[in-house]
Order: structure tokens, then C-alpha cells, then sequence
């Protein structure tokens, strides 16, 4: 989750919503991703999105299923299709997303996936807090 | 939807799951996707998410708030993740998909994000039947 949140602050450093993801396999990071949603103005370029299409690069292989999916913040209703279709073996998010995280939609994630929640999370959520308080100056 | 399908029909020649996307605004197709998992190896390839990035490149505008997407097949959960934050004017589909279309967990689209199904639906489920059923031989 270190390195998650290092993916987040630059996102932060980029104006972008601080969010941050790695892909990690067999204790090797083999993809990273940060949130650009603003500057490659694509509602898909979310951190989870980036780390999962850049660690299927690396290994080769669509299904992610020995990977565990690390991200400072819930993930939504989008990242979480898309870690099912890799069909990851773990997901764990920092801070909860109430409004539009995945969870309230229910079982989104792939049944093989194990989701664990509130790993750092304070530090995941403070550096959202400082985004957006900043925005609102 | 003709365009969706001569999308999918892309797909199809290129031995990917036959789903193809278009999305239109101001009666114009702005982007198009075909189904790529297998090419790019990369679950993230959707059809839609293909389009839907294409389109916002063109627009030079993440969302897509006066365009429709129309899809061969019932979007799944990830794609209809992706169109509720372009916060599509609308979403058409062709053949439901009942197993792994995003219908079954409620509501995911964007409140303003209008929803039709079933158009051309025969001709959309038919490239698919054909295509399993060929990779079933």
C-alpha cells in the first residue's frame, strides 16, 4: 500500500484525484497506475485500470489471477468489473469510498477474489482530503 | 446499431468475442470499438471502453453527456461503470445478456443516463452464437 499511496501523490502532483494502484505478483510490483483521468481526459484512465492493463502487459496473460490489486481508495463499480474480468486473486483498498465506491452495489468482484478494506486508510483518505480542500480554495 | 454490428463483425474476423460499439453525437459516430481482450491481451478492451475512450478523445471532453452509446450486447458491469462517469445521454443495446450483463446488479448507469435494449437483437445474439458455436468445433 506504500507504493499505492507513492502512485497517489502523483496523481496529487499532477492536479489529479488522488488515488493511486499497484499490481503486485509474486512480491514483484509489475504494474503501477495513478488516476489521469483530467489529463488524458478519459473517464477510464482510473490508477486500478492503468496497474491491471499494465500488469496483463507484463505477464502477457489478460487473467490476473495470482495478482493482488492494491488501490489507496475503494474502487468503483467500473474497477471492480474490470478486476473481475481479470479475475484477481485479491483486491485491498485503502480508505472506503461511501458514494460511489463498488461495495454498495453488492457482489461485484470475482468469486474467487478476496477484498480487504482499511489498509492505511487514513493516510488514503487524508491525502483526498487535502486534494479537495485545496480545489475548494 | 448497424454500425455497432458491423463493429462486431470486426471481432469476429479477428476471432475476438463479436461485440462491437458505436458511440453518436449529433448524428455522428464520434468513436468506435471492436472487442480486442484477446489481441491486447487486456480485459479492460471492451468494445465500449474502446468507443467511449475514442469518443472523449475526439471531443476533447471526458464526458460524454450528449452522446449515446450503442452496443451490440448488454454491457457488463465494468463498461456500465465506465458510461455512468462519461454520464452518457444514452445507452442502447442489442441481445440482452442475462449471465454477465450489468442489468442483474441494479441500477449502475448515471441517473440521466437513458436506457433501451433489444434493438436488432436477433442479428447481435446471432454473430455470438455463431462464433461459440464455431469455437465449440
Amino acid at each position: 500500500m506504500a507504493q499505492a499511496l507513492a502512485e497517489a501523490e502523483k496523481a496529487f502532483a499532477a492536479d489529479e484525484i488522488p488515488i493511486g494502484a499497484v499490481v503486485v505478483f509474486e512480491n514483484q510490483i509489475i504494474g503501477r497506475g495513478y488516476n489521469q483521468t483530467e489529463r488524458l481526459r478519459d473517464v477510464t484512465a482510473h490508477a486500478e485500470m492503468l496497474a491491471l492493463t499494465a500488469a496483463a502487459n507484463y505477464l502477457g496473460n489478460k487473467y490476473l489471477s495470482d495478482c493482488t490489486l492494491y488501490v489507496t481508495i475503494e474502487p468503483c463499480v467500473m474497477c471492480a468489473g474490470a478486476s473481475y474480468w481479470a479475475q484477481m486473486k485479491a483486491v485491498v483498498f485503502g480508505a472506503e469510498e461511501p458514494k460511489v465506491g463498488f461495495r454498495r452495489h453488492g457482489a461485484l468482484l470475482h468469486p474467487r477474489t478476496k477484498l480487504r478494506g482499511g489498509v492505511r486508510a487514513e493516510e488514503c483518505a487524508a491525502l483526498m482530503r487535502k486534494f479537495f480542500s485545496l480545489k475548494r480554495k
